[in-house]
């Protein structure tokens, strides 16, 4: 991912509902369509008892516009309705970061 | 968690290498630890072919002790040694949060 800095990442924290029929499948295009987002840097995911999605942006504007935009206000609908029992959504500024890569 | 604000978040993004063994017991062990330091809030964690782990702490001074802990620096020599093939710390300051409860 490119190395901004400073940048916004948004930890997205949830716990799923029974109901996650289509599911995988909209969590896969949202992944999509944020990608195609202006000022989207990178995603990544993982999901054991809780799922944690950040997602790293250029800017608050960026984040902001990605919230509200219209599939993405359409899928969050549905998380509402049926998949999450809960969720929580921190956006945060990255300060400081340091790699570690195995030689 | 205790809802202090501003608060902060480090990110942990991992990928794990071949050898991972003993990598459970100690995550288990880092993570009691987490719990017992000055400052602590709370702890998530997921793996799937990457892992997240996010904490979340009252200040950046609580992160740096923690980074310091002589256990937890035994267990990150050990990491960098045998369990990880890349990892990626960001620190970040929580701007904004909002929640979701399933009614």
């Amino acid at each position: 991912m490119t190395n901004t800095n400073p940048y916004y990442a948004v930890i997205f924290t949830s716990t799923h509902s029974e109901n996650t029929e289509g599911y995988s499948d909209m969590a896969n295009q949202m992944e999509t369509l944020a990608k195609q987002q202006k000022g989207f840097l990178g995603i990544e995911s993982a999901r054991n008892a809780i799922g944690i999605t950040v997602s790293y942006w250029e800017s608050l504007k960026a984040i902001k516009n990605w919230k509200q935009e219209t599939d993405h206000l359409v899928a969050q609908q549905k998380g509402r309705e049926d998949w999450y029992r809960w969720y929580k959504v921190r956006i945060c500024k990255v300060e400081r970061e340091y790699e570690f890569f195995k030689s």
